[in-house]
């Protein structure tokens, strides 16, 4: 019997730190019907990604907030069962923003098909996908890592990090990778090729990473903020790059932070080391796209680049697979699978 | 009788905080002799500007600091009085980076001979010098305002600030100036073309600032930090540009700066903004200098630039002039005639 009804989870309160249970809600509704030009998708996998962190409060952002009551947003793998769509049928398998739910409607003009035989679909929310994008825009592009330069970045077994990590290796830099426990640092160096991997736990961070980096840093892949940022800011080369693509390690801050204020001293390195901070989202690269799945698909096909996921299963536990992504409980792209 | 003595002024100690006469000697010394290529200058203006309180502490910077006993360094407009260098000839005016005194051996191939029938020769250390180029090569490089825009400006009397308002507007960018003063704001407004002018020392700055950025700000030069900063910070435009070129309002600062810690704020709009800042010095554009010195000479010729400038007379007065300009005392360039 074809079921009739779906399950989403819906944003149920705005946390002001951590998130926890109480601000997600799992709901059943039962599974709409498309109307002319959509599909009726069920949801295969479910990306989690920091960013998701940003959705859930008020505060302006670079994309709208998600009301309360509304479906967590995300980009989902998922499979058509019904189309009212040309050229795109049942059984076909594609890329979609779905969201935390079981199902959903689609426009078939945002979706995009996958093959399957071409590489796993889970990479479609990885390192063939956003992440993977992420990084290859804004470390080329803001980046541009030079041969015999140090490039570092936090989050390395995560896939932004393995990815600026694995191009800036091809790119003839030195990758310096940052994770946390000695498990992550052991898979990085084993199978990222990372020049060196750093455990931002250890009590002696900033004279690891010191160590780690003897010709000072090129190019700092900004997407953790908080103590890296800290060891990394003293070794900035003069011309430094820090594309800035996530914060994670204050997503869940509020309220004021600590003194003393360190912008004027920022600012001041700005001026005398001619740093470029640039914030960025990838899809405004949107234009450089087929360079990425081109060059990306060879590199992974080479074995140039590898990539780690984490696969979790069922709808219901991704608020606490999220939760542990905020804390950096993941290992490699964190995935849902429904 | 040709003088045989020369007057020079000297760091006498490192300031830690505001400079005052303390941190100043002024000596005589014999007038040396050229060696082979070089050539026995008489200083006929010399330039201060705020990069010189950099040097004057021994913090690293983008240059070398001035060792105590040294003579002050500084831009200058000379006269060959000797010269033991084929193609310049006594009488010749030259640019020097002859410092604060009144005679110095140059080498020939560090000089630029100036054409007094083509421009004031002070012209050489404002608006067609250093300064000029630094809003030059920082506005068209980093902040790339584009027709319409906002770009935003402070020390906008100074020779800096009113070239980056008068070249924005050149481009088609609305140009809002912050000055100290209501005379400094008047002159702004009539003389420079600003689309408007704002006083800093104005209680209600942040309202005023906003109400003359309707639209928001896409590009801020910054030369100033400070109190301009938390004005500018909240009108930022998402892909707003900051070039960075000084930050006058701190370089007399000492110790920690009181909290709250504004640094994870500024990274968060960095991220939600994608703003780019960016520190630069100028000569890191050196290869634009022939196209800065052909337009900005056509721009002086059309009046679509113009210039003001502060002239003191004697070197003795060099540093209480230097003090004044570190709080805004100047008004317009500021050259010593010595």
């Amino acid at each position: 019997m074809t079921p009739t009804q779906m399950q989403r989870i819906v944003l149920a309160a705005r946390p002001t730190g951590r998130p926890d249970h109480s601000h997600f809600r799992l709901e059943t509704a039962p599974i709409p019907t498309p109307g002319e030009g959509q599909l009726l998708l069920k949801t295969l996998y479910l990306s989690l990604d920091p960013y998701m962190r940003g959705r859930m409060s008020a505060a302006k952002s670079y994309s709208a907030p998600v009301e309360i009551g509304q479906v967590m947003e995300g980009g989902t793998v998922s499979e058509v069962l019904e189309s009212r769509y040309p050229g795109l049928n049942p059984g076909d398998v594609v890329l979609s923003f779905s969201g935390w739910q079981s199902h959903a409607l689609a426009d078939g003009a945002q979706l995009r098909k996958l093959d399957p035989q071409a590489a796993p679909v889970t990479t479609a929310l990885g390192v063939l996908g956003m992440p993977g994008f992420t990084a290859y825009a804004g470390l080329l592009t803001i980046g541009q890592p030079k041969p015999g330069e140090t490039v570092v970045v936090a989050a390395a077994s995560g896939p932004v990090g393995s990815a600026v990590g694995q191009i800036a290796r091809i790119k003839g830099a030195r990758a310096v990778g940052i994770a946390g426990g000695p498990e992550k640092c052991a898979y990085i160096r084993e199978n990222f090729g990372f020049d060196a991997v750093i455990d931002h736990r250890a009590p002696d961070l900033a004279e690891q990473l010191a160590a780690a980096c003897p010709d000072g840093i090129d190019v700092y892949f900004e997407n953790v903020g908080g103590k890296v940022w800290d060891a990394v800011f003293p070794l900035l080369n003069g011309f430094a790059r820090i594309p800035v693509c996530g914060l994670i390690a204050q997503y869940n801050a509020s309220g004021d932070f600590e003194g003393p204020d360190r912008l004027p001293v920022l600012m001041r390195q700005v001026l005398t080391k001619s740093l470029l901070i640039r914030g960025f989202i990838q899809r405004e690269f949107a234009a450089q796209r087929p360079d990425f799945e081109r060059e990306m698909a060879g590199w992974i096909a080479s074995g140039a680049v590898r990539y780690k996921e984490d696969i979790v299963t069922g709808l219901e536990n991704a608020p606490e697979a999220f939760m542990g992504l905020l804390e950096g409980r993941n290992f490699g792209k964190l995935v849902v699978k429904l």
